[in-house]
């Protein structure tokens, strides 16, 4: 019933997944009722149109060689995912409760296992299994253990032929990285040109994609506008299965579940997905899982604030970077310009046991003097600083394209002898992680006079400003007009910052 | 392509909604190419299997006839939902850009403009429409008044004759709510047993399903657990449609986005829906829409903490509370016991502008002393306090089922002498906007001893406990154990609130 199967399961049927066979248990029963309560479509029918195979299986209770046929018929099918649909009786075999809504959900209660157990003729005791079952599962472990000799052998024999081919397989078994891997990371020095961070981006998945085998990802149809597809990439499609970039159509849900699939297929593939920022709660519940089983799935997020324009409030991110805060083990990162750019991404790359969104803009931003790879690696840092001994009278702290807004607001007070800092608060999680003194070291606490600007909500950001400070946000749904209006109607400007730092230093 | 449409027409199909016709624009096209990149299933064929009728246009540019006759032929069919699947030329008539992808999602720009205006033979200036044009749509406004003069006669007839019923159907489209209705909610003096507020929800659903006749909703196949059925309700099925229980089947992100259609449709009539608070990430795209368009959605979000025990992380919420408290124009309540719960609803029927989640408990709380509807309608306020002056000496700040250990350490605290305030923080929206004498009566700025208290992540809490105070909560997925387990290995406990507040005053 749920939406992201059809997504996941229109995608295989339009790539021809030969080899993916489903098991679908029919039992008719949901926790409110049968599901004739709810569910009356044809199954069969719609995955047919989906381009699958589908089989039928009358008898999953006692039905086992039809069953065995349906998976010999679904394997003989190469060019086509097949569905074998299981007709079943959930709780099979308890005489009061099968067939009923209190077997979905509920335990059977010892009164009924013991019923159970008779009525199945089941006479051993609780986890103890007959020995002819054992010995029927053991002939496996032989069969698996001389499977693997031959395979140890046949890649013996690849790797002295094939070397280079055969160090690569193993960097994506192993997920052992390359030498020098982040030395292919572009470099954008302050002189260099303004550029949106998603172009920043894109020439970082082009540089990764060279040195990197396992780099696999794409878009939900916005690889132009995400700028995700890497020059070096061709599609990954039924007839070319070699091709890297997936294009995973108008299925968020899917693509971020999929991500997880391949994160989890083999520590070597970095899997990657882009959409715009504000269709990121379509995934929602796929990234929870991320985060949960430690999938490293790069989220490329761009368009990430309301200077996306025109387009107006649905597609304009307010409350997203804060509802990722709030996440357990995902890193949001929002970098500032090109070099935070590939600091995000060599954090991403590193970080293969927990996923990280790349929050990036869509419009130009200039390439800002101090900032750092470096910087970004410790999530929080000093761009700037015209004070000494550690006691600023007020402490700017920006992240992404608004960092720009609190480094002008600092040059403006420095000319009228104020002591600022600039802090670039790139990644809070991975800032929190660093140590008391390094923190000390960027946020003193002795400082109380912080303002921060960011174009989004304000919640949250009272962990940085204190009650003595002032964030600067937008705790409001976005509209639609051109960018450098919008900032202004929503006072997310230079002058609201030098305003703030004022009343409060 | 979005998974959201298959649960929606899949309900659709399943209800057999005969009036509803939809206009499928086949143009073959989107952002990233062609649609046979991404897109090949057979959309009729997935739709008959659905239980939907299918037309076929083949030619959507110019093809009135077969326009017209298409929707004739779905108006025809009574039993079915129709989809007209129109196949169309993206961009026609303009003679460069027509079925391109630069058509989907940009401008045209002024040079095919004037070739598309040169092509189609369209002599007039921008923004100026031909007379026999405006005359041949004219004719609705004529037609219309008739229509509705008609409507109104009879309109009239029907009040005389049946006038109870012409209220009832008045306040629906009038929203206006009926006199009274909330005393009619039910009360829970703290003498009374501890129930569990999923229960006392399900006591204030029982007794607003009498007095609002708008009041119409369903839970996502988890009734029984979300205690979500009020017990005058029947179910909405094709042959009862005057059922106003509404069984969504396991489709979270179609149930928010029905619910929304619902209060749209007219302003008296009140949906809400139902799932576990971990799931509402599924509905979260549409939840955004509620809030955006001030649908005021009631969600009914049970089971809200890892009290949910043994079916561990994947259901236990973490960050969700933090996760909504970040978005604009929606309501987080989380109350604390019955009294809260009766609260909650008045508060959530009566913004009718913006949508409300109610996380609800499964386990038992018991009715404290002190909390009233009244405090749950300013979002915050005191439950008890032994200071004087508006000076205790720490302040504990609990919400929802962690309320009671914010209760009970003030009571151990107070028999040391300490002079404690404890504070009801269950719908931090709603207190953001009571007036600064009143916030200040409830956490004055004098007071930063402050402990707070909540099953769910930190994040956000800096606002109310500031840097001197101390939150307690749970920074980490949940695990599997039993609930009491959960608390102490999380650290949740009535010892920590009373080490925290000792360690800061």
């Amino acid at each position: 019933m749920e939406g992201i199967t059809n997504e996941a399961c229109s995608l295989a049927g339009h790539w021809g997944l030969g080899k993916l066979i489903a098991l679908y248990d029919d039992n008719h029963m949901s926790c409110d009722g049968g599901t004739d309560l709810i569910f009356t479509e044809s199954v069969e029918k719609r995955f047919e149109a989906l381009g699958w195979h589908v089989v039928f299986v009358r008898d999953g209770n006692t039905g086992f060689d039809e069953i065995r046929a349906a998976i010999q018929e679904a394997k003989a099918v190469k060019d086509k995912p097949t569905l074998i649909k299981v007709r079943t009786t959930t709780g099979y075999g308890a005489p009061n409760k099968a067939n009923t809504t209190s077997v979905h959900g509920k335990v059977l209660g010892s009164a009924e296992v013991e019923a159970t157990r008779k009525n199945l003729g089941w006479d051993y005791e609780p986890f103890q299994y007959p020995e002819d079952v054992k010995q029927h599962w053991s002939r496996h472990i032989s069969k698996g253990a001389s499977l693997e000799a031959e395979w140890n052998i046949k890649f013996a024999e690849y790797e002295k032929k094939y070397e280079d081919e055969a160090t690569e397989f193993k960097s994506i078994i192993t997920g052992e990285l390359p030498p020098y891997w982040e030395k292919s990371l572009p470099t954008f020095p302050p002189e260099s040109p303004a550029m949106a961070t998603r172009n920043t981006s894109q020439q970082c998945l082009n540089a990764l994609a060279k040195v990197l085998p396992g780099l696999i990802g794409g878009s939900a149809d916005l690889s132009s506008s995400n700028m995700s597809l890497p020059e070096t990439f061709s599609n990954f499609q039924k007839t070319t299965p070699q091709g890297r970039n997936i294009c995973f159509g108008v299925r968020e849900h899917a693509m971020a579940a999929i991500c997880n699939g391949i994160a989890f297929h083999s520590p070597g593939l970095i899997p990657y997905c882009a959409t715009y920022l504000a269709f990121i709660d379509y995934m929602r519940g796929a990234m929870r899982t991320s985060a949960m089983s430690k999938a490293g799935v790069i989220y490329v997020m761009t368009h990430d604030s309301i200077a996306v324009g025109e387009d107006g409030p649905t597609h304009q991110p307010i409350e997203h970077l804060s509802s990722f805060r709030s996440m357990p083990n995902i890193l949001t990162i929002r970098p500032a310009d090109g070099t935070e750019t590939a600091g995000a991404y060599k954090l991403a790359i590193l970080n293969r046991r927990r996923p990280t969104i790349l929050a990036l803009s869509r419009q130009s931003v200039p390439q800002i003097k101090g900032t750092s790879v470096e910087g970004v690696e410790r999530g929080g840092y000093i761009v700037s600083d015209n004070s000494e001994g550690n006691k600023p009278e007020v402490i700017l702290i920006g992240t992404g394209s608004e960092l720009r807004i609190a480094v002008k607001a600092a040059d403006d007070l420095r000319k009228i002898g104020k002591m600022e800092r600039v802090v670039s608060l790139v990644c809070w999680e991975v800032f929190e992680e660093q140590s008391e003194e390094y923190k000390e070291s960027v946020l003193p606490v002795a400082v109380s006079a912080r303002v921060s600007v960011e174009a989004g909500v304000t919640f949250g950001w009272e962990r940085y400003v204190g009650v003595k400070g002032k964030a600067i946000g937008i705790d409001r749904f976005g509209a639609s007009a051109p960018a450098v209006r919008l900032y202004e109607e929503f006072g997310v400007t230079v002058k609201a910052v030098i305003e703030a730092a004022m009343a409060i230093c």
